[in-house]
């Protein structure tokens, strides 16, 4: 190892350590030791970031020749660097104090339902984080810095037109659906054995390739995965006995996060390419979107198929035959395929989830902007919902207070689900190209040539490339919504017999 | 905070966040998982030692004046680091690296029962631990520098005379317990199920006193008891469905180490008097010896005590009423306090454990000394267990290879655990001194008085006393046996319906 190799191993030694407590917190942690825990993260945060500013550390990626590998490693080393040193420390210090007061006033103000406990804080935290992104630096809008932290490369530029596409095909997609008759659902909501739901969930994880020797399944309130080197990649899923869904679903979901990560190359564990330098976070993934592609893929593309139920459905039903003596595969695929307009996002189904993001990122991107007033922000967002889900929102809790990600200073991550939806299909349409015999192994539920692709093509290379790298690499184009449009008109236009020539956008 | 106390908290955090990170190791990690691991522990150890040894530390703690407490933090800090700073770097290195290869050829040694393949490592082993010795100092046997290390100020001056009576004493009153009858015990190894007693296990804990909100327990191949803070204190235990007892009294011993360890006083948390600054290990108690006295008082004075299975007895019953259904709370007491040698230290019964322990401290203190060789251990120690136990060795595996400590380069912490013996009846002897209503209540099932009583004569102190100050406050004279031969002769006397005063050594 020279000495670049050297202190970034022991610069993702500290991020999986970080990684570790937070996984803990969230799965084991005992009640009482919460305050000790969040001196624990800052301790270790504080000398991870003491690390990365040693300037023996940048002179050390400066000194970086040889592979191509390498010194995208160095780079992306040296960029890091570069805007932390952007970064105030008296901003860095304010953010910090500021995120654990707002998400403790946050969740008050949810409780009671009351928008005006939370603004004081809300207004704070837009003008911090515009002072971050005027500190990291931006060529277009002061919402670019920010979206850079989750999506590196992404701009209001891209984004703006591919999201103006997405509603334009959504809403009336979405109106045509709700003219046709729903399919019946009521039996997910039956009784499901914890015990159960787990072990079958766990089961099937195994069966996409999720390699249990190099994981561990638990429960948490927000189901999560997180990787402490692609050798130790947790998930957790959100258990409930009287929603099959949540924990099935959720559950295939994190496996695909975790596949990303057990598939790195080896030779990127401890390096820079499995290292978020400015997150503070060890992840293999490219991006947020990018990991999110993989997510869903597995989930969406894979979990919610006719294929895999005309497969999996006969097991299910045996592990649950009381909840499912009375449902076959067809009106099982069909009740895990229902759209319908809600208000909260956690809850939205394929469709109208992509709704729920874009709201989303219109208002934090135009209180960014300073387009935006917190004060106006609650008739913003309830005239959003009203547009473009039709529905009413009774109270600001199941309205503009149910997202924990602005008290935790979370601006620009929001677009990353709807970005991570259409590299899905983009990704999905370049395996099935390349790979015509890939859907008949799917048909045989075999996942592994599947995996296999996406290995080869995406999770073997880390962080090395950036997403729009990465995706051109592998499909040949940047960002494109067509495929995932050709795919939900194909899938719903079927689920709800519509005309869908009239519903593409094309 | 002062300088000091900013640093010394920086430290304590980072011992804590190592002892988050093995009992993830021991209790939850995928079995892949172990290479990076040791690589996260291995950065952390760095990191902390880097911290103790910066000269700002040091000079940080020669300013502190003010409170008695204060200062012995400091004095504490500055051993430390004289100590430190006396072992050589590349004696640090070599034990390291021959710690992990001595444990991994030990393993495989005794998996083959061949003690020849492990002798050429514990000789190099003993070598660098004579000169660690050699290093650290002492001013009689080597063997005390390394003692000093578990229990500071324990000389090999004060174990020796200490260790010659009990066994003088045992040994004795082991063969008279022999020539009596014994109660049967075969139903502790009917069939449990591995819920009920864990579920039981942990009813007994909190009924002790044991706080879940700052606590948890769960399952290990070696039962454990770990600290990150008195707020967050964990206790594993492992389960044998054919081995009540394992589970039962495995449980109450790791909760009288984590009252200790939840008892210490808040304002001592992540300072000096929390930490174990040559062990790199968070921890609240004293010593080693001063620990193992509270997980022995609560197992064997309080948890294999004839008034505590006339309450509790009904409780085990109901959970188990099949395995202990034609069983009744006499039998239940003498089946769990049966005396029976046997050839393996951690499944000895609580008189002939001593004879394992000082079988061992006799050898490595000889080893360490000069006065045995390796090659002579085996006999020696065979010749031990047949003069002590009455018992053949049959084999290496059974016999000297049987403990993982040597190869984990750990000389010196076997007398703790008869320390602790000792200490606890010292201890209990002085609570039910001081408060002689103690008794009562304990019959009556009311634990929190012998707790409180505890927590504020030694829990509360921390690590502020060495284990001698700390008796001596609690107890008014430093280690003394009487108590604990007292102890002995009462409860095996009436046990085996001995004639007592014969077996007395006073």
């Amino acid at each position: 190892m020279n000495d670049f190799q050297r202190r970034s191993a022991e610069i993702n030694d500290l991020l999986c350590v970080l990684n570790i407590l937070n996984w803990d917190a969230r799965t084991q942690m005992p009640a009482g030791g919460s305050a000790a825990r969040a001196q624990q993260l800052a301790t270790i945060s504080a000398l991870t970031q003491e690390k990365l500013l040693d300037p023996a550390y940048e002179a050390s990626a400066r000194e970086v020749g040889g592979s191509d590998v390498e010194e995208r490693a160095a780079q992306q080393a040296l960029a890091a660097i570069a805007a932390l040193k952007r970064i105030p420390t008296q901003l860095t210090r304010e953010l910090a104090l500021l995120k654990s007061e707002a998400q403790e006033v946050w969740a008050r103000a949810r409780a009671a339902s009351d928008f005006g406990m939370f603004a004081p804080l809300l207004t704070r935290m837009v003008d911090l984080n515009r002072q971050l992104a005027e500190a990291l630096g931006y060529d277009g809008h002061p919402y670019d810095a920010l979206l850079n932290l989750y999506e590196p490369g992404l701009t209001v530029e891209t984004l703006l037109p591919l999201f103006d596409r997405l509603r334009a095909h959504h809403v009336p997609l979405l109106r045509a659906i709700q003219e046709q008759p729903q399919p019946r659902s009521d039996f997910l909501n039956r009784s499901y054995g914890a015990a159960e739901q787990k072990r079958l969930s766990l089961a099937l994880a195994q069966k996409f390739g999720y390699d249990t020797a190099r994981g561990r399944l638990d429960e948490s309130a927000h189901p999560f995965e997180i990787s402490f080197t692609r050798q130790d990649v947790r998930i957790t899923t959100r258990i409930q006995e009287n929603f099959l869904s949540g924990a099935l679903f959720g559950t295939l979901h994190e496996t695909g996060h975790a596949m990303y990560e057990q598939g790195v190359r080896p030779e990127l564990s401890r390096t820079v390419l499995t290292s978020d330098l400015l997150g503070l976070y060890a992840v293999g993934g490219a991006s947020y979107g990018t990991h999110e592609s993989q997510s869903r893929l597995w989930e969406n593309r894979i979990g919610r198929s006719r294929a895999y139920w005309e497969l999996h459905f006969p097991q299910l039903q045996a592990t649950f035959p009381e909840a499912l003596g009375d449902v076959d595969t067809a009106a099982f695929y069909r009740a895990v395929n229902t759209v319908r307009p809600s208000l909260i996002r956690v809850e939205a189904d394929e469709l109208t989830y992509d709704l729920h993001i874009m709201l989303r990122v219109e208002l934090e991107r135009a209180l960014i902007g300073g387009e935006l007033a917190v004060e106006d922000l609650p008739a913003a967002w309830n005239a959003r919902v009203k547009a473009d889900l039709g529905l009413e929102v009774p109270d600001d809790a199941r309205g503009v207070l149910q997202d924990i990600h602005w008290s935790a200073g979370m601006f620009g991550s929001f677009p990353t689900y709807t970005i991570g939806n259409v590299m899905a299909s983009q990704f999905y349409a370049a395996a099935l190209e390349q790979r015509p015999q890939l859907e008949e192994a799917l048909a045989r539920g075999e996942y592994a040539p599947l995996l296999g692709w996406l290995t080869d093509n995406i999770y073997q290379h880390g962080r090395t490339y950036t997403p729009h790298e990465l995706l051109t690499r592998v499909t040949g184009r940047g960002l494109d919504p067509q495929p995932y449009l050709d795919y939900l008109d194909g899938k719903y236009g079927e689920l709800y017999s519509l005309d869908t020539q009239e519903e593409q956008t094309r």
